[in-house]
């Protein structure tokens, strides 16, 4: 992944936890840098949402903070105050506005972020040596398994610039750690509203796609940053030249991001598309594939190598969305278990069990009443995510 | 469990699996026997649910005939005709209307029900001896690991009336079985549109309460039988002495019925109450409820005897009601943990690590914003339920 003009990586061990691994990340950005925005819909989001869902409105930024092993979510006043105190110690430091840093915090939920070690761990980070994404994706995590980065590049008019991705998130909530925290940076130029609503578009095809437990963490949140540096005239509508191929690529990374959120899943041994079609609207579509992708039963079956076409009709007709029994068809891989509400007379399991033994599981499901369709993302259910959330005390 | 008069009941080893025990049950049920179900949601239901939906409305039953170790959901219109011909059997045997005889049938999804097996097991089915309510219980289970019955008994007027009901379930859905079955009889004299009113509102609040993985089965049903042979006057309204002793004994027999299954629930180690109180409304609350006690993190948290709070405001939060962060308390088996948007400074885990110890645990969601209240029941997710439906082909 190549470096991102106008964005500095800084990272240092604070010390939120007792361990002995970066987990403070400090971000540095240049002047005139765009910011979008999605936040977790929790009605319990953190004090760090909240400040950046208000903050991303004004459009512009110059630094980013992530402490990593303390979610300072449901903390009071007290979380507040040591937000706000970082937010005005970097503000400070830049001679910028309040509004325009950002900071995210991930790990515990109702231990209120420790003040005196936010302060040093940021009087360190504001010398630290500049660092790269990978050290930043590492800095970022909790329990995930291996550091998560996506880069993909599009030409906005002669101009090629690039978009670097970072996320963290090993399901929607990993043992005692709270949050899918994922940033994506580029050099282009987008004016901040433009930007916002590229955001909002990829996240709707990404992010809001994947699901591990369907437990929804109170500090999820996803930023886009802008720097303006590649010196590309400013993307401020689709009819700009060049705005496609940015959305394109944006999208793009924020999907490499999503699913690898979903294959680094607690526990998880295979990667789950489900891909519904024939639905009566997308968002039917989308609801019903989110169904199939959250049942308990689906996902165990998929662990056990089993082509339990039965569970994935349960799940359909459990979703609450228009269906017709017998016009429902359910498949694995591309092969066809049961067709127009009915199992395949005399149908070849093989070709089945084969797909099923891989890494790499798909799930179709055609609902025969219309022309909506989504797809989704997933894992598993297994043994490990139960030794990861139970076998466990906090 | 005593007698009911006007109920007889049967079963017989039919042979739906290969396996040594009774697999076809047959009820009997006096002339005049008012009838009231409840069932699935599921728009994929089977063609018992679909015939016995409509026949309910016409409030008068026969016979009823429940079958193991074969759904027959999902299996088009061989799957109809099996059930049609069943019903055909029961009408010309009992000289009754066909819309007397309701059949209901669990197990395997997507298997034609075989008609020959139906067919020569009820014919062994209307010459056996009389069975008790244990037999009958044992006969309509499939991965239940006990069989399970209620009794109540009502004043009505100066007539003592009894109540007894069987379950099977396991869960919402056991190993490529579906459904959880559930029947109630009495030989009060009750009006069927009474009846089906108070069924009703007894689902609401136990039926309706209960989860064990949030995957709703398309063979779901729950029926009640009133044999009228008591001798109470017929009770039709509230206004009838005894109406609501009448109502408070059918309530109680349905939670205890609706509690024996979360107790039987696929690899509980634990029996979890969540009750919720100050929410915006009871269905507000209910739904509150329901996300707390379908998530898998706190199901595992609590498997793993965690007091792991943080976790319950993630699932009230992600819930989509009315809620409000800093007015919110959460607490296990009567002692809060945190309360108003804070952890409780200085508190002590003791009580809770000790109440978590327990079979038995309850888990308190106060919202601080309304008089809205709901009770929900719920179990543990262990590694018995990832055994039981991973670890296994089907």
């Amino acid at each position: 992944m190549p470096a991102i003009d106008g964005v500095t990586l800084r990272t240092v061990r604070a010390g939120y936890k007792n361990w002995d691994r970066a987990d403070l990340t400090y971000a540095e950005l240049a002047e005139g840098t765009s910011v979008a925005g999605v936040f977790t819909q929790s009605a319990c989001a953190s004090s760090e949402v909240e400040l950046a869902r208000e903050y991303v409105r004004q459009g512009t930024a110059r630094a980013l903070v992530v402490n990593a092993g303390n979610s300072n979510a449901f903390t009071g006043y007290r979380g507040r105050e040591a937000v706000e105190r970082i937010i005005g110690k970097v503000a400070d430091h830049l001679d910028c506005a309040h509004e325009q840093v950002f900071v995210s915090s991930t790990g515990v939920i109702g231990v209120p972020l420790p003040i005196d070690i936010a302060d040093a761990g940021l009087e360190a980070a504001f010398s630290a040596e500049p660092c790269g994404w990978e050290n930043a994706a590492q800095a970022i995590s909790t329990t995930d398994t291996f550091p998560k980065g996506a880069h993909a590049s599009a030409m906005v008019g002669d101009m090629r610039v690039e978009l670097c991705g970072i996320i963290k998130g090993s399901g929607m909530i990993a043992p005692d750690m709270a949050t899918m925290l994922g940033y994506v940076f580029t050099d282009a130029a987008v004016d901040p509203a433009f930007l916002q609503a590229l955001l909002e578009r990829a996240n709707a095809k990404t992010f809001s796609c994947i699901t591990v437990d369907g437990d929804t963490s109170t500090s999820d949140t996803v930023l886009a940053f802008a720097t303006g540096r590649a010196g590309n005239a400013t993307l401020a509508s689709f009819d700009d030249p060049g705005a496609d191929a940015f959305a394109a690529a944006l999208n793009d990374v924020c999907r490499q991001l999503a699913q690898l959120v979903v294959r680094d899943g607690e526990g998880a041994s295979k990667f789950i598309e489900v891909c519904v079609s024939g639905a009566s609207s997308d968002g039917s579509a989308h609801r019903i594939a989110l169904s199939v992708a959250n049942s308990p039963l689906v996902k165990t079956a998929i662990a056990g190598e089993d082509a339990n076409w039965g569970r994935v009709v349960m799940a359909v007709g459990k979703a609450g969305e228009p269906a017709d029994r017998d016009r429902l068809s359910i498949g694995f891989g591309g092969h066809w278990a049961a067709k127009d509400g009915q199992p395949i007379p005399d149908f070849d399991e093989a070709p089945l069990a084969e797909h099923l033994k891989g890494e790499e599981i798909s799930v179709e499901v055609d609902l025969g009443i219309g022309d909506g369709k989504a797809t989704v993302w997933t894992c598993d259910l297994t043994h490990g995510y139960i030794a990861i959330n139970a076998d466990y005390r906090s």
